[in-house]
């Protein structure tokens, strides 16, 4: 969980002159750690639950960095210094409502930790490789790429309708791929340890933005021109909140759908 | 996170009588959520990951209630109304010291939101299959039974040493099985769904404790005697704090060892 309550509590509290008398009182915040919070879990998207009780609003409060999608799986959706993007289906981003609802989000306070840069042309599985050498297998990182692009493919996908099926399935029939050249923007996301994979997407998942906020998605793959600048950040803690959304509840989730999400993020592991 | 820290603070402020001229200033709290915090995952015990810097101390910080082993694979850890209990391969039990380090650890704050009890004898099976009829299989739960029972099976382990062999093999040749018979007590643990399988046990978890406190490890089998009391906490959110221990950052997790697993608990999934 984030501390902000917390602290917002003690900044008042010191402000108002009042915890001086009470010193030995006021408790020492523990330090502040990396968090990845996220709602709900990739096995629960996978087996077709589109649906979910995050507001854009709850997920904002615990990042302003993540990725995630909407109700009905009507998108992808990039959280980006704290702005919600959604990008449909046809390639249009719009900054999602605060009350705009979410069957899976992923955000965590950016704070890097560590920046290098990538001066050749590469590829996405030049990245991972790059990646995979520099950190630790079975840590977990968020994940911000900026730079320009030759090319970049991302992809949406048309909303499902009701009843929903596997999102393979769905996946198969509703993907747009957006073939995009000349990108300049930003990827965020992260790089997780294979024991997450039930829980989120192990590896590396990134979701992007155009600068002038025209064109995004899931990013699928690319060919860089010119510096690729990359910003790390080792979490500490992954916090996740179960969904108690009936359609969650009720789904079997009693097999591993892990053949079925290397389908769809289309990433080697 | 738990909520401690903060509600510590905003009671010593409303104590203090200072809050009411600031009553605009003091956050509101969120609703108290529960929390299932674990140190590091199971995957890195199956591996071979004996070590970690998880404290007694810092575990009880995260809960009065839970479960967990001892560096080095010492015996099985019980924690039960805030204190840690150690029951090692030869069937002692301890009071493990504050300092104590452990791999892997299982904390909640119990506040159970359901009870049942049991009459008939009934078995570990019986019980898991009553579980199954209650409980959401989705969902995430803090289980505690108190009773007697006409016999029962405890196990613990004797402490691995370096190099540390994957589970599977040191149980193999290390494991104690303890039959008990009119055993009164109380076993704590938890009731996981399947998308965790790789982060924790999936499904019930359980390690016990004799109320003379001389005898317990962690639950295998089980005839109940008379009335067995079940209370049950529904967690709405799962903690994972990432070790980084170096042990942990360098073995290889890539495969998952759900079948040693299976093997190593002895419960059906």
């Amino acid at each position: 969980m984030h501390h902000t309550p917390l602290v917002i509590l003690i900044a008042s509290v010191l402000a108002s002159g009042c915890a001086a008398s009470h010193s030995n009182d006021v408790a020492v915040p523990p330090p502040r750690r990396a968090v990845l919070y996220q709602y709900s879990v990739i096995d629960g998207l996978l087996a077709g639950v589109y649906d979910g009780d995050l507001t854009m609003a709850e997920l904002k409060q615990h990042g302003d960095f993540g990725l995630g999608t909407f109700n009905a799986l009507d998108g992808e959706l990039v959280l980006l210094d704290g702005v919600s993007y959604q990008i449909r289906a046809d390639g249009s981003v719009r900054v999602a409502p605060d009350g705009e609802r979410s069957p899976l989000g992923f955000a965590t306070f950016f704070a890097p930790t560590q920046t290098f840069t990538l001066d050749a042309a590469v590829t996405l599985a030049d990245l991972q490789a790059e990646l995979a050498r520099r950190l630790h297998p079975n840590a977990a990182y968020a994940i911000e790429l900026r730079g320009r692009f030759a090319n970049l493919t991302a992809r949406s996908e048309d909303p499902g309708t009701r009843p929903y099926p596997e999102m393979a399935a769905h996946m198969a029939a509703h993907e747009h791929r957006f073939p995009l050249t000349n990108f300049e923007g930003v990827a965020a996301g992260f790089w997780l340890p294979p024991y997450l994979g039930r829980v989120n997407v192990p590896g590396l998942h990134l979701h992007c933005l155009s600068s002038d906020h025209r064109a995004g998605g899931h990013l699928l793959e690319f060919l860089s021109a010119g510096r690729l600048t990359i910003r790390v950040m080792e979490l500490d803690v992954v916090e996740l909140a179960i969904s108690k959304h009936p359609d969650f509840q009720a789904v079997d989730l009693a097999h591993d759908r892990k053949r079925s999400l290397e389908q769809i993020e289309h990433t080697p592991r």
